[in-house]
This record gives C-alpha cells, sequence and structure tokens, in this order.
C-alpha cells in the first residue's frame, strides 16, 4: 500500500521545506513536489504541519526490576506512550542480574518484547554489572553479532549494580575490539553511598537528602573518569542524563581534543529546579530521579550544550513507577524511594515547546537531537532517524499550533503522576506511522500491539542497511 | 524542462542515499525510487557518483586590485573554473577603494559581473576600508537591502586596506542592526608591519621572511580581538581562512561560551608546509599568500577542527596572479609579491581525496562544509546549499573513481601555476548543474558565459526564500 | 646614628617571627633576639605590632597634565601622603608630551622632584606616547643606563596619548632587547571611544556612562593582546590595574604557559562597586578612574588572585583631583573629568583590614604584594622591598589594633575627598623609617621634605647592589 | 654554646643576602652583620657559600615493607644519608597494615625510631590502607593529637594498599574535620591492574611494561578524582609525586579556581627518561619506581611548574631497595619488582645543579620547594623550613663550587646504585646543622645516631610554635 503525506513541512536534521513524502512498501519512496497518485494512495493531509522523523529514544527502562519492585510499564504499555508521544524507536536496557550471564540477560528482555508486544520498534543495550564470572568478556563480545551493539555500565548505585573501574574499563577494552559503543551512567558512587549513609544516621530522610547526597561534583568526576578510561582503552563513549556544568566541562575538554564522547541530556534536567523535591512526602518522592534535578544555571548550560553541539542527544530516561505503592515505599527514607520517573511521551512536545519556540533550537535541530543523532550513534541510521529515500517510513505528522496540557489523567504510561503536570505546551503528533503503517491517528492509538520488532542495531560506526541493492 | 539525475548516491549535510532526483523549472522536484519519467525528460545516469549540492565557495577574488596589478581572474574566468571544479555559486569582495563610497563600490562589482559574465551565480560582500567620510556609516546600513549582506574588514595590511579597531567596532555595530555578518581577515597588521619593515631593513627579502614576519601569534590575537569587540557589538562574526592552533583556540573559548563564532578555513592551510616558502625566486613566491602556510602540528589541528565542528567552512580565497609576471614583480623584495594564489576549481577534489578518502571527514560533512554551512551562514540558504525539494538544482555528478592530477596545464583559472602541482587525487566532478542548466559535462564546460546572475543575500539568520508558496 | 626597632613581629615575604631589628647606616643590620645595644642607640618598641617591610607603590601620577588640569600633589604632597601611609618608595611615571624627546620627559620629572623634595625615595617609570620622531627608540632603549627600567604605553585614551600596536611592539622589542619592562595600561581605547562619543551624542553624559562605556571586554581584549605582542617581542609585561574577570582570564593562560606576565589591581577595583557612579554630579565624578569600578563577582576574583599568585601587586594608581575644580569640569560631560582618585595613603590600611583582618591574605603575603614582589619586578630589590640584612632600613611599625576612620578630612593628599570616606579599619603605621631616618613617628609627619631621593632602578631582572663588598 | 655561622650568603624563600647567623641554644639567635662573638663562640666560615635552611624531605620510606621485603636502610641509615645531602627533616609514612590499627600502625613507627635512631629530627604521615573495621575513622581523628597530621591514601596497588572511593573520601572528611591534609599517591589502580594482568598474560614480563601499564591517563584521572573528591569534603589536598603534564592539568585547573590543592615532584621525575626502562634485567629494575619515568615533554612541563608555582615541594620518595637480592625478586616478572628507588641524599645537589645552575629556578625558589614550603604546608613551620630568629637552627652551609660525581660506591644509603649513577654535579653541603648541633662536616657525618627526634606537627594551617614567649 502507498501513502502520501501532502504538503507538510519536511524537516530533517540538515533541511526544511514544504513537499508530499510517498511512502511505499513501509519505506520512504520519494520526497518531492506533485508526486503521482493513484486511486489506491491513502492521502494524509499534512498542511500546516511538520513532518518529521519519527523519535528515536535510547534511553528507556521496561519491566525492569528495582529496590524489590519493577518499572511500571511493560512494552506494550511503554511503546503506546512512547508513539502518541512521536517516538518510534526505543533502546531499552537489558539488565544483566548478579551472577547472570550476559546472553541470559538479553533472552530475558527477549522475553519481555514477546509477552508485551510493543507498537514500535525496539532495541536493547545490555547492562553489565557483572565480568567476573568465566566467559563473560567472551560472551560480551558476543553481543553486538545478536544487534546488541552499545554496553552500559552505572558507576553509581554502590552494593547493587554498581561496577568498579577494572569491570569498566574491561568492557571498555571488549567495546572498543568489538565494535560497541561505551554508555556510562556517570557518578561517583563511592562518595554517594558515604554521604547517603551520614545523611540516613542524622535523621535525614526526606526527598530533599536524595540530592543533597548527590551533588554535582560527584557527577563530573565520574564523566572525567570515564572519558579518560574510555581514552585509554579506544573505546567511543557516551554519557547519559548529563544534569549539570560540571559534566560539561570535561566533555567539552574532550571533544576539543577530538576525542571519541557524546552525551545526552533529558527534559527533566532541562525543564525541573531542585527546589522540586523540598515539598515532603509523596509530591517531593516524585523527582527521586538519578542525577537529581539541579540549578537554574545548569539548565541555562544545557541548553546552550544542546545548540552548540556539545550535547547530542536528548533522550527521556523513562523509568515509570506508580507514586501510590511504589514510591510511597519510600516515604520514610529516601534511600527507598525508587529511582526514576516517566517520560517517554513528551519529550517532542517539550522540546518543541521551550526549545524550538522557545528560541533556542532550530527545527532541524531538534530533529537532530531526537532523532538523526541518537539513530547515527547507536547503529540504526539510516533505516531509522531520518526521511532520507529508502529510509523506514518512521514517521511523525506534527501539528505546532495545537495546544495540550501535561497530565497523569490523560497520558499513557502507567505511573500515576507526571513530572511535567499542568504545563501547556504548543505541538502535538497527530499522525504517526512505523514502517509505513499508521500507529496513531489524531492522536489516538490505531495499532494493534505487535506491529513493534525487535531491531538488530549495527556495530559502533556502521551503518544499519536499508535494502538489498538499494544502499 | 525537466531532468531526472538516476540512481546517484545523494548527499546530504544529515543523510546520504541511493535515490533519483527530479529536476523540474531549476530546481529539485523530487527525491525518490522509480520517478515517473515521460519521453521529454532528460536522463543522466549517476550511478556509482554521487549527486551532490554545488559547492559554495564563500571566499574569492575576482579581477581585484591589489599592488598595482590585479587578480588574474574576471568572472567569466574564475566562475568556469568553479564550475569545473563543482562551485555552483561564488561570493566575490566587492572592495572599496579609498575615499570610494561603498554603494560605488558595489556597483564596480557589478560593471565586472556584467563584463564578464559568470557561468555559475555570483553573490558579493563588501569589503569596508574607510568608514570616517560623511554617510559611510549609513551607506553600510543600506547593502544589506541590495542582497549584500556580509562586511569584511581586514585587521591587516597596514597603510592598505587595514582599518583600526574602531572602523571595526563600528562596522560590527551597523552589523548588529542590520543583520549582516562581519567577517574578518585576521592579524595584527600593526606587528606585522613592524617586522616586515625590520626584516627588509636587515636584507632578509626573501619569500621565507613573507612567513617569519607573521607569525602564529598575530592571528591568534587578532581573532581574539575580532571576537571580543563583536561579542561587545552583538554582531555575528566569521573569521576567514584560519591557519593555526593560536587562532583556533579563542574560536574554541567563544563557541563553548555560545558566542556568535564561526570560521573558515582554505585547502592551502590543510596541505601546504610553511617550508614551501623556503625555495628560493619565484618558486617560493607561489606559497606567497597570507596567512602564510604553517606546520604540521597546525594542519593536524585545523583537519581535527573540521571534524569535530569548531571549523564550519572550508572556502578557497582564489586570489590569482600569474607567476611570470605578476609574483614576479616581488622577486627581488618579498612584501612586493602580490599576496594570493588560484585554488577555486580544486576545493571538492581536494577536500574528497585528503579528507574523505583520508578517512578525516564523512560525506555528509564534507557537504556540509562545502556548500550547506556556507550557504546558511551567508543567507543562501535554503535556495542554495542543499538538495531539498523547491531548492535551486545547483548539482553536482562526482564520480569518486576518477583519478586524474592536478596541474596548471589543465587547470581553467588564468593563473599559471598551481599550489598543488602534480598531486593526483580520486575523485573529480563529472557532471555540474546550475539551476537545472547543465554547466559542465563530463568534465566540460557546457554552459555560454551568462548563464550565472547576481543572488541578492538574505540578511544573517534569515532564509532565502525558494518560491513563493513552497516555503 | 644606630637604632633598634625593639620585640616587633617581623614580617617578610616568607616568615613572620618576633625580634629585634637594628638600624645602622641606614640599612638594615642585624635582626635577631637579645641584640646589643649601647647608650648611643635610639630603641623603638614594636611591641605588639608588626615591622614590615616599607611599601613600595609603583603606580602614582604625580604633578601630572590631564584634560587640561594636573593631579593635585606634588612630590612633597604625595610622598608625605605615601609616607604616613607606609609606603617608603614611590615610582611615578614620567609623560612624554606630544613631539617631546624621552629623555626631556625623564628630565622634566627630575625637575618636578627638584622643585617639590620628597620625603620618601622615588623612582620613575616613562610613559611613551610617541615613538616615531626621528631618535626616539634609541633614546628609548638609553633610559635603562639612566635607572629608568620600565616603560608604560597606553592603550586606551585614543586621540591622546594612546599608542597604536605598532609602538607599542616597537617598544617591547627595545624592552626585550636592553632589560626593560613594559606596563601596559590595557583596555581597547578605540571601542571605548566610538562607545563614548556615541553615548555623548545621545545625550548620556552622567558619570556612569563612564563606566557603560568601558565594558570589560574591552579591558579583556586588551590585555590578551599585549601579552601576545609581548610574547613575540620577547618582553616581560607588567598589566596595570587589572579590575575585572575579563582580564585575568588571559594572565592565567600566558602564567599556565610560563609566560612572563604579571599583574597587579588596586584598592579601589578590591573594594568599590560600579554602583558607585549612579550618584549624579560630582558624588558620582569621584568614581571616574579607569578602568572604572566593577561588580561583587569581579571583586571576588580579584582578591581570589591576590590570593593565589594570580596578581603579584597592589598598587593605587594614586592620581588625585579635587572636586571643587578640577572633577567639577565634567559636571556636564563625563568625558571632562578627569580621570583618577587619590589613594596613596590607604593602600596598607586598606589591604591589612580587608585583607588579612579578613581572612583573604596571610601577612607574610601582604608584604610580598605591597613590597617584596614590586620592589623586585621594577629593579629595587634587595636594596627595597625587604628587611634583608644590607636592605635599606626602609621600615613600618604598624599596629594591627589601632582603629581609625578613612576621611578626607585628616588625610594628606591635595584632594579633598576620599573614595573611602568613613570606612573604619583597623591597623595603622605608627612609625615609618626611611632608609633609617624616622619619617613618621605616631602617624606624624617629622622628616623634612627632601629625605627623599631618585632611585636609579636595576634592569629588569637584575638585582639592585645594596652596598659594595656586601651582596 | 653559640655557633657563628660568618659571612655566608643567606637564602630564605624571600630573601638573599650575606650575613652572619648566630645560633644560640639551638635556634638562630640574629642574622645580621658583624654580629657580637666572644670566645666560646664556635665559628664557622660560610664566605663563598649558601647557608640555607635544612631541607624538609616529606615524603620517604623507611624500613617498610613491600612485596615480602623492605625498604633497605632503618632510620639511622635513612637519617645519615639524608644529613649528608642537607635534609634536616623527613616525614615518613607509617604504614598501616591489613587488619591494623592506626594507632597501632604510628606505635609501630615509634618502634622503628627508638630501634635505629635517627641524627636529624623525624616526622610521622599515617598510610591510611583501612577504615572498615570499628572505630578506624575516630582512630583517625585522634592522629593528629598525636603530631600525625597528614593521612596518606594510596589510589593504585589494587589488591594490596589500595582504598576505593569511600575509604579515601572518609578519610578526606575526618581531615576536613580535624585538621589534617590528605596525601594522594594519584593512579587509577584498577586500570593498571587489569593492564598489568594482560601484560603478563601475554608474556610481556621485562621491565619496560612496569611504564606501559601505568600510561599518564592513570595518574591524570586519578589526580582529578582526588580533587573533585577533596573539594567535596572540604579537604585540602597534596598530590605526591606528579610525574606528566596530565597530572598537572586538573592541579591547574584546580588551582584557577582556588581549590586548596597542592602537589609535590621528584628528582626522578625530573631527570630520567622512560626509555630507561628499556634495559634488560636489572638494569631496567633500577627503575621501576611508580609513577614510572616519563618523555621530554612532561620534564619540560615539570620544571616549568616549579617555576611558576603550579607544583610547590621537590620530595624524593625515598624507597630504596637493592638490586643483588631485592629487585632481582623480579627478574622475570616487572610486576615482582619491589617499587621504589634510593634518592634521599641527593635532592638539594641535583636540583641547585639542573635547577638554578641551570637557570631554571632562583635559589630562594630552591629553598622554598625544598625546605619552606614543605614545612608550612606539614606543618613544622616555622620551628622548620626557614631561617628565622626562633627557628630550630637547622641549617646547611652549601658550597655551590664543590664538584662530585654521584655514584653507589659513595653514596650512605644501604641501597647499592643511585638513578643518577655518574652524573657530575656543582655543589654540595659542606656543613650541616640540626637544632644547632654539627650533624655534618666537610662533608662527612660527625653526630651520633640519636640526635634527631620525633616531631610532633602542628594541624594543617597551623603554625609549630618556635618557643615560649617568642612567636
Amino acid at each position: 500500500m502507498r501513502t502520501l503525506v501532502r504538503s507538510g513541512r519536511v524537516v530533517t536534521a540538515a533541511d526544511e521545506f514544504v513537499a508530499d513524502v510517498l511512502v511505499e512498501g513501509g519505506r520512504i519512496a520519494a520526497v518531492g513536489v506533485e508526486l503521482g497518485v493513484d486511486d489506491a494512495t491513502r492521502v494524509i493531509d499534512a498542511e500546516g504541519c511538520y513532518v518529521l522523523p519519527g523519535g528515536v529514544d535510547p534511553h528507556t527502562h521496561t519491566d525492569t526490576p528495582q529496590l524489590g519492585t519493577a518499572t511500571c510499564d511493560d512494552f506494550t504499555a511503554a511503546s503506546v506512550a512512547a508513539a502518541c508521544g512521536g517516538t518510534t524507536t526505543q533502546i531499552d536496557f537489558a539488565l544483566q542480574e548478579p551472577g547472570q550471564s550476559l546472553h541470559a540477560a538479553v533472552e530475558t528482555w527477549h522475553g519481555k518484547l514477546a509477552d508485551a508486544p510493543p507498537v514500535i520498534d525496539v532495541g536493547f543495550h545490555v547492562s553489565v554489572t557483572d565480568l567476573d564470572h568465566a566467559g563473560s568478556p567472551a560472551e560480551l563480545g558476543e553481543l553486538p553479532g545478536l544487534g546488541v551493539t552499545s554496553f552500559k555500565l552505572f558507576m553509581a548505585y554502590r552494593g547493587s549494580i554498581m561496577v568498579d573501574d577494572a569491570t569498566l574499563f574491561r568492557a571498555m577494552q571488549v567495546a572498543a575490539r568489538v565494535g560497541a559503543l561505551v554508555m556510562v551512567h556517570a557518578e561517583n558512587g563511592a562518595a554517594i553511598d558515604v554521604l547517603m549513609r551520614q545523611a540516613l544516621a542524622e535523621g535525614r530522610t526526606a526527598p530533599r537528602w536524595h540530592a543533597a547526597t548527590r551533588p554535582p561534583a560527584t557527577e563530573g568526576e565520574a564523566v572525567n573518569r570515564a572519558i579518560q578510561l574510555a581514552g585509554l582503552a579506544g573505546a567511543p563513549l557516551y554519557v547519559v542524563h548529563v544534569s549539570c556544568r560540571e559534566a560539561l566541562d570535561p566533555i567539552a575538554r574532550a571533544r576539543r581534543r577530538g576525542m571519541a564522547v557524546w552525551a545526552e541530556t533529558c527534559p527533566q534536567y532541562l525543564l525541573i529546579d531542585r527546589s522540586a523535591l523540598d515539598a515532603d512526602g509523596l509530591e517531593g518522592a516524585k523527582y527521586v530521579f538519578t542525577p537529581p534535578p539541579r540549578e537554574q544555571a545548569d539548565r541555562d548550560a544545557l541548553w546552550q550544550a544542546l545548540a552548540t553541539g556539545l550535547l547530542d542527544v536528548v533522550s527521556t530516561d523513562h523509568c515509570p513507577f506508580r507514586l501510590a505503592d511504589q514510591k510511597a515505599m519510600g516515604s520514610d527514607d529516601f534511600s527507598k524511594i525508587p529511582n526514576g520517573a516517566p517520560g517517554i511521551e513528551h519529550r517532542l512536545a517539550l522540546l518543541h515547546h521551550f526549545g524550538v519556540r522557545g528560541g533556542r533550537l532550530a527545527m532541524s535541530r531538534l530533529v537532530d537531537l531526537l532523532a538523526t543523532r541518537p539513530a547515527r550513534l547507536f547503529g540504526l541510521y539510516p533505516r531509522k532517524g531520518t526521511l532520507a529515500v529508502g529510509s523506514d517510513a518512521d514517521l511523525v505528522v506534527f501539528d505546532p499550533e495545537h495546544r495540550s496540557t501535561i497530565s497523569a489523567a490523560t497520558q499513557r504510561t502507567g505511573s500515576d503522576y507526571s513530572l511535567f503536570e499542568g504545563i501547556e505546551v504548543e505541538g502535538a503528533p497527530r499522525t504517526v506511522m512505523v514502517r509505513g503503517q499508521l500507529v496513531v491517528e489524531d492522536g489516538e492509538l490505531v495499532a494493534e500491539p505487535g506491529h513493534g520488532t525487535f531491531v538488530r542495531r549495527a556495530r559502533f560506526g556502521e551503518s544499519l542497511p536499508i535494502a538489498a541493492g538499494v544502499a
């Protein structure tokens, strides 16, 4: 079936122009004016709207255990929220449980995907927590062959999933050898652990101590450490959820020296102030995510870094919990509040509203940050992340004038609150297509779970072929 | 007439994919697979070739007086060389003569264009050398209304076209007010003048003293000064022909602070060593251009800056003189050698060969550097600089496997030597089209002078409309 | 005659200890406990007091023409104020008038010294305003032979004493050759001139426009320029009256690279806010000095720079005018207000109070900043600037507990106001000795004009011999 | 007994002058000319010589276990070597054995001192390797009360004495609370451990692999980490044995921000090239110390850092082993070579020869680096480290013209080789005095073991009182 998206304002990471987009066989067949249409062609009118590549969200935690509970979205739920928000590919973290083999971790995630089939396409990173049992490093080296081409390591959460520098460095060496991208959650977990224990020992249990025990220097230090070790190992590095100036500084120094270092931030670091944690009880618990929200000067620095290219990606770190029964676990002790918050659904609307309408980002830069750069860095490009001829027809018709108010009452995630409750934004996805099939129409889900599928990603620096004989 | 460029590998600043490009009415009508073709459509086979946006060279000196002579290409000659090299738009400097009004300077350049009509499109910057007679600043403010939206100032050539900081700063203030981009030739002309006089007084007249009297710190100092003054005036700044690490440093600092500063380098700074000037007599005189060629470490830094985004553009600073009768004027005194060299024809081939084939640049980055970024910075985008639907059909079919040897014997400029004589490069333009008309076929000129036309450029930060009702 | 200063707390740039100081023949003969004393020895009890090297103030403008008037202290007046404030050597600027020979400028200053003999020792810098008439550079090279071993150049005051970069660079070359220190008043005079003309044209004539037309970037730019040119010339550089972060940055970069660059600030930049200029009329005019006072963040940065060694000296830039008839010249036009303010008298008390008592500086660092470092940098050491055996007995008995209030009513300068009116400070000089002779006792002048004498200073990097056969 | 050191050139960290130094009661009584002398006064002629404060070496490892053996000097031996080299105070590391209490570690070191009494004064740091058993942090806080006011932690030697970041950070918190200085051996031990294991697994066992497995980035990373953690804890930090540019960079950034960070280097990093390790077998094993020797560019950077104040101290890291039976333990495996080398004896001669005579350091800067700064940083000042009145009469009469050749054959350490074998140096200590008693005369030891004593040092930032009623 052919579909023509007519007269929209097409935006790529480089260009912006009014044209029709012709979709055929699930891929972009042509972009142009007055493209031929026969009677069998479905026509979608996009006049007055942007036509964007579907978003790629490289940082989500779906159905993932933490502190004895698990994030409250399965892949069906997360992907529906994603789709409604204009994201057509998510990359989730297959988490290695203690003692578990890495293959088993990936298999577990395939099982989750099979059990709760998604409406958008899904890739996996692996979160490495243990390289010490026999065979682990070799196993890690095999994962790219299975399409899992990025390795995440946690420098925080001591006593749980934190790895030491030897594990981090060895994973980097494997990555360098097999063509994988290393991702780090960069916070000095040891110093944070000391500060947390001291705070709790002093009876400082309210949510605000979550931020107070994770000062910016712990993030800046860890970012620098990861960069130095990656440089030594010869591995490309991607720093997740950068939140503060202290973390931007070592990234800027690395870039200036031409090192292979990239980084992302998330909407919550661009928009939420540290003072949100000052609210007592569950209200404050909403904002317990890691790193914590920071100061206005940090947000200014992050916006500037997005504009100037120091940061490459905005992801969501979607990690949803319910307030009522999950966040509430820590009502007497901030260290027992599950860390994370929902976010997969509002990335595009928030970045368009505060970034583009706010005068901080051009539309083509927005597309780069939300789709093209993550697709390139994570081995999905050119199949995903752009509107090039031959690419998957993952696209969003985005109405920049549509006004809506973000609210837990209307969002799709299983979580019962939103970090952005009550914020009115201009711009919303109207139509979303995944590989040529309509998934969202007029803002409503129209696809069945299962349309989405696992994507084997290419190795770092390689392209994901889009079709035999074409590219 | 319709033209279909078939099955080439289309490259934009963001994407690279195999597709047909349909040209109609002088503009890009569509990009896609299996685009409909009727009998009247001319078909150009691009299989195995790149299809690139035509190059934009924002730094050329055509028929321009210097030291009592003038550069040896008129617009017909320069544009033919440009076209054969894959450049479809050049922006030349209308030079204000001492005491001349700025309008008159622009008129003079229009006259040169009329007298020697070009085969590619041509825009003008104005080179401001005097703002002190009544009306000058007001006049300068009027030029953007005539499509001359960038102001060049020389911080070097004391006693000739050098301006003092007051003139520079006032021009920046005007630029900030009317939406123009300020361009600076950044060298401390005063210090250089002292060093030159001292060298000559000591009998140091050989070409090598050209470099010795223009040490890198003179360039680095002036770049920093221009940045500070532009920041104060609120004007966007573009630093031409960056040659060394000392000049990159202040640009990097400015970028890190989010300042509106951009910069270019040229093939000669990427490829030629300072030692080329050690040759005596006319051989050394070939390499007398300004700033002079530098060290290997500088070239490494420049390549890295192109890759990481610290530099935005590669221009040519095409400023051709003949050896035999022009460069020879300074055979006994380096200060009498006209400064400059030919280069407009080999930019794309050199950057493809040493940049892309050399593993330093991706093809899409090459397109960005040679076409999209200069078009955006100089108010030509989206009409020029990309292959977006609706854009002018300025395009190049580039055969990456074609081997050729650069030589004065075969080049089109009126100059009788090449800086790159004897270098064998892989890749050459096969077909070049300007607004849909073939200008070069199989590497040979097929258009008549006069196909090219003056382009009124948009103000800084604004788009150049591509057609009523389209964008 | 022998004098014993008993039981004071002796402070040098390195040490602090309680001891007696024995003075004989105008020099320090010994420092120790229980030094032998005969009946003929005068004993000064310093118990509970500091014994400090007399201050060296390397930045004063005595009886110096400006805007048709002249600073209101002659050498007798300035030196009395200096002595009472604990300064025992001042270095004044012999200003070259337009067209005047440099020798004549120095002779003029010798005349001023003879006409109004000082009570403290006096050295001269030369302020070079013109190197263009025949013989000037050669003449400049001769000045160190006359004990004038530092050359000041103004990068501001366009149309008056500002020099262009060629003159600055040539003076630096001479300095490098003959062993002189180059001093720069670093502000971009051209940009400031443009801003001043524009302000006046818009009727902005109040004192606050003095600051608004001299933004920090004009200072930062000029500092960087001076550093780059000095590096090129191989000359040591000293930046006077640093006022802001923008100026500290290039100094820090230069230091990190090991360049021969030093800098001073003054009490007014450490203590006075830009808002002082907001007062209308004469009140605001008090604060018209150059560079203007800046923001709190600048003051914090300057204090830190004094503590960490980024700044080396605190001078006063004593440049006194009377409000009533001199500052008043600009009551309708800030550009006609003579630039400068009195300050020579309160440097030590202010720095002790706000620096040492304020917890920002150690006493030995204070001595370094006010005496030892300026003596070393300006060729007075070890004769001046320390309490070493053999050094001139220029010393101050300083009572740190004495409280006083700074006021125009009690100060010695001929000026009729103080920048620091009403500030209560802890600590005051009780006794001041110049070459062993008492000049101040119990805070009152006890010497006759003429005790002070001209000091021929050593070339840069050389020591000033303290006595034949001793050092 | 009184001693007069006559007519030497006295050098302090600030001054240099010819004078007599009178010693009485073990302390400096006076410095001056023609000081009164009675018949009972011993007179030492120092004409033509420097009179320097005795050196303070804050980094020695005496009789210290490592890899199943121990350094081969006890306190008698080490102190004799120190004294002969012009060092009058050493600060050694009391090493906490696994599971040992910190008090026991200090007691053990007191025992070593009693068993092998020294000829110079001795202080102790504590090397913390374990804070995890009950009471350790409290115990650590008590050590400053015992005169042990600096805590050393190793970020390298994984599996042995390396601490993790939690232990490091907790020790820093204690230090901040009780007024101790934190010292770090800064190398990323985890990455080094990985590299060492890999090298050995590949059969790379020669000494050169010692350097190859400790690349500069491992040092730079750890320095930055220590700085960030110290800043967070509010503790002052001292980085030991800086060897490379990568380590200087974060120190420079910290200094620029006014952080409480200081650092030392050692003669071996100033003088020995990495290629020394290329020698096979025992010859290469001589140079197995940690960090390893680096490149020429690093040595240039270190010398510059000493001159400009970025580095504050030169220590020796005296850690002597015998080649024949100790270094030989690793003849088949570089990881089994004890790390360290002798050096306590030649610091002053090497720094005078290569630093002062080499034109890189002034004499007063040398005194600062070897005596005054370490005394100040480690709570010995003003009792030690200077020649102030009232200070201990620890002094060195140093003959700058004496030539000697460094050789294992003539040195005093128990080690059987020297890193500096065969180097001819100008300048040697002639007479050394500790608290007024002659320890070395004409280069030969004249004191009995036991003259030296343990020194209780003051807390960080505090002075060590020199005598009741004096200071």
